[in-house]
């Protein structure tokens, strides 16, 4: 193997640009030529496709976003697209791929390796932490550290008004950032989609609480919550308690952005170089995690179909640490 | 005067606990007693006040929200109100107080002065900066850095996706935290409710941008901008521009939290000393301000009915800077 | 068991007073009295002891420090000290303790145990991370994030200047901040206790640099490296290369304060349940670890004797990421 | 005038980009063409210089440091280094230039100017704030909050541990740093250059706040206090104090670095702004400053000469409020 590339694509996650050098190093470092693919699938389509050296990554670990910048891909789905996006490759002369992204874009590099036979090596760059195969995922850190930065703010006014706060935090499908924000937090409640929401149970604790002069209240929700996002919740507890004060923050896009933390810039570094050394080694079309400290490779098929389940101890703590 | 009380009123800022922590420190310093009020006009009208002492505001400089807590009270309006309060005061002998809060506060502070001839002083809790007779209110310089600090991290992703971002930032009746926040964010638009916006020329500069391939725009929306907060402005562009990726930002309640920077740490020193030391010098019925760098004091007449004009020269930064 | 305490004694850690909430709350929920002994061993034995309940450790989660202060006590290493503490102890009826703090406080735990039997559970709370028993200490996450924080705002320096920059971290014995803070920070190289620092691989190192015209440099540097701190290493790098414009900056006591992260919030909220847990099922003697996201309990002695070793890995990036 | 160039120079600081943004895109808005030199003085007499577009400065408005570069230049002092420099800037058509720095980068303009004629105009570029003519320089704030931030985290562990610290920011002839991080900082005292410190006052305090029990104190030093730095005096007062548990930190370059505050990034942009717009108004030769908000501008001459006194209030503010 003498030429690799790299792309990121999906949603972007702080720590992406500490993974793109780590990629561009370790190529380096075992003297491959290695180029980057702008806009993920798009580039790829479009021959966006550009030499990077050692110093092309300089000064980036601690950047937000990603140099390579990241795009949806409608004409990756169709057949004339991938041929269109192998052409540009093979142009390139490169041997094999490092792709950053989530679900998606491993589906999509699962069939561009099967149809193309080119191998990809993917690393697990989503702030959600919901990939099976890895215990941490590139940005999820860093995203937890800003929506409990936020939440720590929202506490100062709700402790100065007394007041009930509904807090949305991302997690369309799971409550992995949810679940360390209210443990982090201090929260009261939480509500992921892994568990069933009691809308009744909700409104009787708030009741209990105000019953004992309790009445500043912090309550986690993750986005896709079964009961709805933390916008429809708080409607629905007002319905039942209107003399309640309650507020809505939901931190959105914020969560997405920011300077990757020392775990996140690690953990991006570690699977920068696993996915080289991987190449290397003649891996392809798996996924690189950490789990015990330890690198990992599962095959993109297991990730994608596989479900991560949720800390069942984490779940606990949330309850005992509220009495 | 021989004592005197502090209390925190209408919605909390951060600086609120630097002040209250001048108040006492200089009550002390002039060997006044010092009491503090908790819960603004409620916990006056219910006697709910303590001692303060030195130490009881030790460490709390760098603390949001604020330790007295703060809520709005219909009571004070009526007469009835205002009488408990005045019965509560002179029971723990009381001769002067400090009223930290906004327009609000000073409304009800300047209706009980002129019916009991207590003397109270202001200062301006508000981290909506539009109080006449200051330039800076406690709080102000926090906010606009809490809402910047998301606007970078959104940044990272608009650029990466080639998005618009509609960011709304607090500022119901001016425009003071999104001028700030949109020179200072690198924003390519704001709209404030100071000025008239065109949804036709917003429209236009988009278009026109996406001509020249600038696909990532950042704007800023004061939530009481005349076409409506973030979400109405978003949703409108989209009517025209249906091809536009745009996403909207609410950064809420999370800008009145937080540790106060060094300036709002300064300001909130600096006028809670001022207070105080005008109550012993004779002063009633006026806000604290600081204009040049001097403090000035505003008869709270002045402060509620007069309106503090945004800065042109700052309007015309955004233009200039946005080419 | 009915009556439990939690004390906090050596250096203090973002996160101790996390796990002191964490240890109230679990006791209460399990229907146990629950008492803080302040100022470590010292409050031990002056009988500096009083009742915690529920809301006593509300909103403390966020906060640097340690509520319950932490001291050195000389005294407690006398049998005479350890009979007083045993006295104090007993007149409150407590059966069981939580001893949060580092090696130091684990060896007295140990005689203490051994002379009056009664039951102590550790919580490491250090920033250095180097305890046997646990992949992760109270306090390291955030300590290293404080750090790296810092580097970044050196490097923004070091480019601007082109300057070689020498970088202390704490780290007496061990690398284990001085390592993730030099792959996250980008850092061209690192030197920790753990590994035989060649000054004259430094020099010659630097000269490479200088003659492919790379003239910024940041290199990390662990207190208790064999070649000495930051200032003694850059002051032979200066007598080497004098035209190098070497700058040191010790981080020193700013990482031991701070909000903690949510890593260490979480790590701390779960070992003060572990511990509480451990003495309510019969456990003593022994310190709550978290290993591969499990917690593990380990006897004192074994903490207090064994090395945990620095991750070859975490090594070879620093080597790799550098070219 | 048609063409224009900036560069920085001197020691960086946070919003030196924000200026440099500012030049440019006024430059821009009114069809001037604008050239980067870098490496201040030294890249002028080697022609370092480069053309900048609107999009050069896009998404730096943020960033620390200085993306011209910085560097001292001991040719620029010679009659022949200046010539050389004259002859780069003539090859170019550069017609008027903006100096980015402090009193050594503004000599060297005034000589220059003064031998070639060619219009210069400087901008506050320092972290120090002690430049007569404005009220706040480029990275003030920044540097202030960044020292704050220190301090906070140091007061963590001073309250843990009932310490004393002393505390060193920057300020080798002033306490403009100094002065807002003690009232910030809740310090107990402060000793700066503008005031004489007494070491036996120092000592009488210390000990007096040791016989109430007040054993936790922070002290901060402005690096070029007429008793030394924070080492200096720490020694001075062990030796008095043999039983004070003192410790030093010394905050150092990490106050250069950092994202500016908004107040930073808004001055910068003002700045900038009223350079260009300055020269095309042909102005030469000044500095510009803000003053009670408005724009002024100062000739260097006086710039360099004047001094700028601290502010009386604030040092009685530090008084006042620590009793």
């Amino acid at each position: 193997m003498k030429k690799i590339a790299v792309f990121t694509s999906g949603g972007d996650a702080p720590g992406m640009n500490a993974c793109i050098r780590a990629v561009v190093r370790t190529a380096v470092y075992h003297k491959l030529e290695v180029y980057g693919i702008g806009r993920g699938y798009n580039g790829m389509i479009q021959g966006e496709i550009y030499r990077l050296f050692s110093h092309s990554v300089s000064n980036i670990i601690q950047k937000g976003g990603t140099i390579l910048k990241s795009a949806r891909c409608l004409e990756f789905h169709t057949p004339e697209g991938r041929k269109r996006a192998y052409e540009q490759i093979s142009k390139f002369g490169i041997e094999g791929i490092v792709a950053i992204g989530g679900n998606g874009t491993f589906t999509g590099a699962q069939i561009f390796h099967k149809e193309y036979g080119i191998p990809i090596m993917g690393c697990p760059g989503t702030i959600d932490n919901d990939l099976f195969g890895t215990d941490y995922t590139i940005g999820y850190d860093t995203a937890v550290n800003t929506a409990l930065d936020a939440i720590d703010k929202i506490r100062d006014t709700a402790d100065s008004h007394e007041r009930v706060f509904f807090v949305e935090v991302m997690g369309r499908d799971s409550g992995y950032i949810a679940l360390p924000c209210a443990i982090g937090g201090g929260a009261e409640m939480v509500m992921i989609p892994e568990t069933i929401t009691s809308m009744s149970e909700v409104i009787e604790t708030l009741q209990q609480g105000w019953r004992r002069s309790k009445t500043s209240f912090i309550i986690i929700v993750a986005e896709g919550d079964d009961e709805g996002g933390a916008t429809e919740i708080a409607a629905k507890v007002k319905q039942a308690l209107p003399q309640m004060d309650a507020k809505v923050t939901i931190i959105g896009h914020v969560q997405r952005g920011g300077t990757p933390t020392a775990a996140d810039r690690l953990l991006s570094s570690q699977m920068g170089m696993a996915a080289v050394e991987g190449l290397i080694a003649g891996r392809a079309n798996e996924m690189v995690g950490v789990m015990n400290g330890e690198i990992v490779y599962t095959p993109f098929h297991d990730t994608i179909t596989k479900k991560k389940p949720i800390s069942e101890s984490f779940l606990r703590l949330v309850e005992v640490l509220s009495v």
